[in-house]
C-alpha cells in the first residue's frame, strides 16, 4: 500500500549504458519504497522541444502527484536554473529550466517554480561532478521529495513562473468562408517510430471547419515556404481505414490532427519533419 | 504483500515516444496497487506472427494468473475484435483478435474468450480516439481486470474459442529409412538481436532421427522453393561450442532446433528471414 | 515495506524479442515481492569489458545488498564457471567469471566467490537447455539468493578469488616535470549514446598534474602507435561550457577524464574506439 508518489523519468541517456542505473539506484538508495517508472529514455539527443512535448502528452494519464524527472539538457553544469515546478493540475516536474515546461506552462499551467538548492538537493559526495545533474541533482531531489525528506518548498527559492524558459509555440488558424475552409498548422511533433506527423491542429478545429470522417483533403505541405507535398488524402478515424501504403489523416491520441502512411512510414515516406518551418494546409478537395 | 496479477505488456510503440507511459499511467491510474513489467516494446512493426510467438515464448515463465497485453495492432480502430481470452493453464491474454493469439491457442490452448465491451471498458474521455487501444481499451481493462474492479465475464460477451483468428502454422517432419532421416522445416522466427534463426523442429525430432550432439549435419536452406545454403554444420549443446564465425546447429531456450553463428549472426550472414517460404533440411553429412 | 535485495540485470538481450520477459517471469515465479531493475539490456554483443565496467559504473549508487544479475556470455554451455561474487563493500554479483568481474575485482573488491551447484540452482525442467543461463540459472539462482530460499553458501563451492578470470587493466601516467607534466592513459571505454569517450585518467592526476578548468591543453590521440588526433582543447567542468560542435575535455560522472564534442558525437567525429590500441596523451598547449 504505497501511496509516495510515483516517479516518471524521461532523458536522452539511453539505456546503452550504466547512467540510468546509476540515477535509478539513487533514488532508491534515498527510499525502498519508491516506485520508478521509464518514460522514456530514447528522446532525441538535446531535444528539449521533445521533452516538452513528451510531458505534456503522457503527464495526465497518471495519479495526481506524480513527480517527472526529465533531463535533456545540453546545459549541464552551466547557468541554466536546476528547477521544480507544481502544475495547477497536481503534478510536480523536476528538471533544467532549459525550455522543457514550454508544453507544461502553455497547456497545463504551472503554479509555481522553485529553483533547486545544490548545497541541501545533491547527492553527497558528487560536489566534483558537473556533467550528470540527472543522477546527482534531479533524480536524487526528486526522490526526495517523493518520500517526504523535504517539501516542495525545501527544493529551493522561488522565483516567477514567468521567467520560465519558454520555446515558441505555434497557434493553428482557420479562415476562409463557412463553405470552404482553410485549416493551416505545422507538424509540431512526430511519432519517431511509425513515421507518423502530429500537426498543431485540434479536431475541433477540424470539426469546426466542417471536415468529417470520410471526407478527402487535400493536404499542402510547406518546408521553408516550399511546397513539399500537395496530395488528395482520407479523412479517417484511424489509419487502420486506409489501404496499405497510402495516406491518411486522421485524429490522434492526444485529439490532434496527424498525418500517417497506413502501415508504412509516413515522415520517411515523403521526407517531412517537424517544427516552425513545417507548415501543413488542408482544405476539402 | 501484492497479490494482484502482474501486468505484462508487449507492443511494436518502442519507448521513443509517450505512448508506454501514457499507457502505463492509465494503469497505475487505475489501481496504485498493480505491478507492471516490460515484456517487450520493440517487437517489429505491424509484425503480429512476432506478437502471437513471444506470448508463447515468454508466458509460461510467469506465474499463474499473469494478465498479458499484447498491442501490435494495425487494423486499430476498425473491424477487428478487441479480446480477452483465457489460457487452459491459467494466464489472460488482452489482445486486438488479428492472430496474436495464434500460438497461444495452438500450443497451450483457450479455455474461453470475450470481445471487449467498450460501453464500459473503455477510458473515460477518450471516446473521440481510435488510435490507441493500448491506452484506452487494452491497458485500461487488464488494469480492470487485473485490479479486481471487473471479473474476466464483465470484460464483454463471449465467443466461440473457434473464432479466433489464426495465423497458418506449419508443421516440421521427419521421412526416409531410420539409418539416414531427413527433418524437414521452417525458420519460424528469429532472434533479431543476435541474428539466431529459430526453426519449428523439436528438439525430440532430432533425437527421434539419431542426430547427437556432436554430430556434422548437412543443412540446405531453401526461399521459396531456391536453394540459398547447403552446408556441412556441427550441431552442439550451445554456440559456445562453435568456434568463432562458424554457424552452429543448437537446441534453443524452447528446446526447439535453431542456428547461429557463434559470436557472430546467422541472419546477416547468410541473408536468412523467417516465414513459410524459408525451408530447411536437415539430414547426417 | 519490502526489504528483500532488489535485482539489477544487465545483459546484450536487447527487449527485441521474450528473453528478458522469460527471465524476469522466472524471477517472480521464485518470489512475487522481488523487485527488479533494469541496469541495461542493450550492452554491446559479446562485449564482456563493457558488461564489466557498467557493473563497476553504477554499483555504489544502489542500497547495499543489491544483488545484481550480469549475463554477457558468448561461451554460454561451456566451461566457463557459472559464479556468485560477494563484494567487499555488500554487493552481489551473479555472472559467468568470464572476465565480466574484471573492474569489480580490481576496483571494489571481491570478498568470496562461488561456483554455482547446477544441481540445486537451475530452474526445474531446463536441464537440456545450454543456451539461456540467464533465465535458467544466473536468474532463478539469484531470485532464490534475494528471496532468502538459498543463502549465499548455498549458492555452490567456493573457490579462490585468485582464480577469478580478469581482463588487462592499463593504468595511466604522469611524467615530466612539475612545470610541463604529460598525462598518459587510454580511452577505456565510451559513451555509445553520446559518442563520449572516457579514459582511464582520474581527475585526481589532472590536478596533481596541474590542469585546471578554462585550461587549454594539448590532446594526442594514438591508434595502434599511430597519431590520429592532434589538437588544443579546452578542459571544462562540463561539455555544457563549449561552443557547439567543438570537442571539449571534462571531469565525467566517474570523476575521471572524458572527451566529448558539445552537442555532437566525439566518437563518430573523429573515429575513435576504446581499448588497449587507444592512447592519449595530454599536455598544457
Amino acid at each position: 500500500m504505497n501511496r509516495k508518489p510515483i516517479l516518471v523519468f524521461q532523458t536522452d541517456f539511453t539505456y546503452k549504458e550504466g547512467a540510468v542505473s546509476a540515477m535509478y539506484g539513487v533514488v532508491k538508495t534515498v527510499d525502498r519504497d519508491l516506485e520508478i517508472f521509464d518514460g522514456s529514455h530514447e528522446l532525441p539527443k538535446f531535444d528539449i522541444w521533445s521533452a516538452s512535448y513528451r510531458l505534456y502528452q503522457s503527464m495526465e494519464f497518471w495519479p495526481k502527484g506524480t513527480i517527472f524527472v526529465s533531463v535533456v539538457d545540453p546545459g549541464v553544469g552551466t547557468g541554466r536554473r536546476a528547477a521544480a515546478a507544481r502544475t495547477t493540475n497536481g503534478y510536480t516536474v523536476v528538471t533544467p529550466d532549459n525550455g522543457s515546461l514550454t508544453h507544461t506552462a502553455a497547456k497545463i499551467g504551472i503554479a509555481e517554480i522553485r529553483e533547486i538548492d545544490e548545497r541541501v538537493n545533491r547527492l553527497d559526495g558528487t560536489r566534483g561532478v558537473s556533467v550528470f545533474h540527472g543522477r546527482d541533482l534531479f533524480g536524487y531531489c526528486a526522490a526526495r521529495l517523493a518520500s517526504g525528506i523535504i517539501t516542495f518548498e525545501e527544493t529551493g527559492p522561488a522565483y516567477s513562473v514567468d521567467d520560465i524558459k519558454r520555446l515558441p509555440i505555434i497557434e493553428p488558424s482557420m479562415t476562409g468562408p463557412a463553405e470552404n475552409r482553410e485549416v493551416r498548422g505545422i507538424f509540431e511533433i512526430d511519432d519517431p517510430n511509425f513515421g507518423n506527423m502530429w500537426t498543431n491542429i485540434p479536431l475541433a478545429m477540424f470539426t469546426e471547419a466542417g471536415f468529417s470522417y470520410g471526407d478527402t483533403l487535400r493536404v499542402i505541405i510547406l518546408h521553408g515556404g516550399k511546397v513539399v507535398f500537395d496530395e488528395n488524402v482520407l479523412f479517417a478515424k484511424s489509419f487502420g481505414y486506409a489501404e496499405k501504403g497510402k495516406p491518411v489523416i486522421y485524429n490522434n491520441e492526444l485529439m490532434n490532427i496527424a498525418m500517417a502512411v497506413a502501415e508504412g512510414n509516413c515522415s520517411a515516406a515523403y521526407g517531412l519533419g517537424y517544427g516552425a518551418a513545417w507548415e501543413v494546409v488542408f482544405t476539402k478537395s
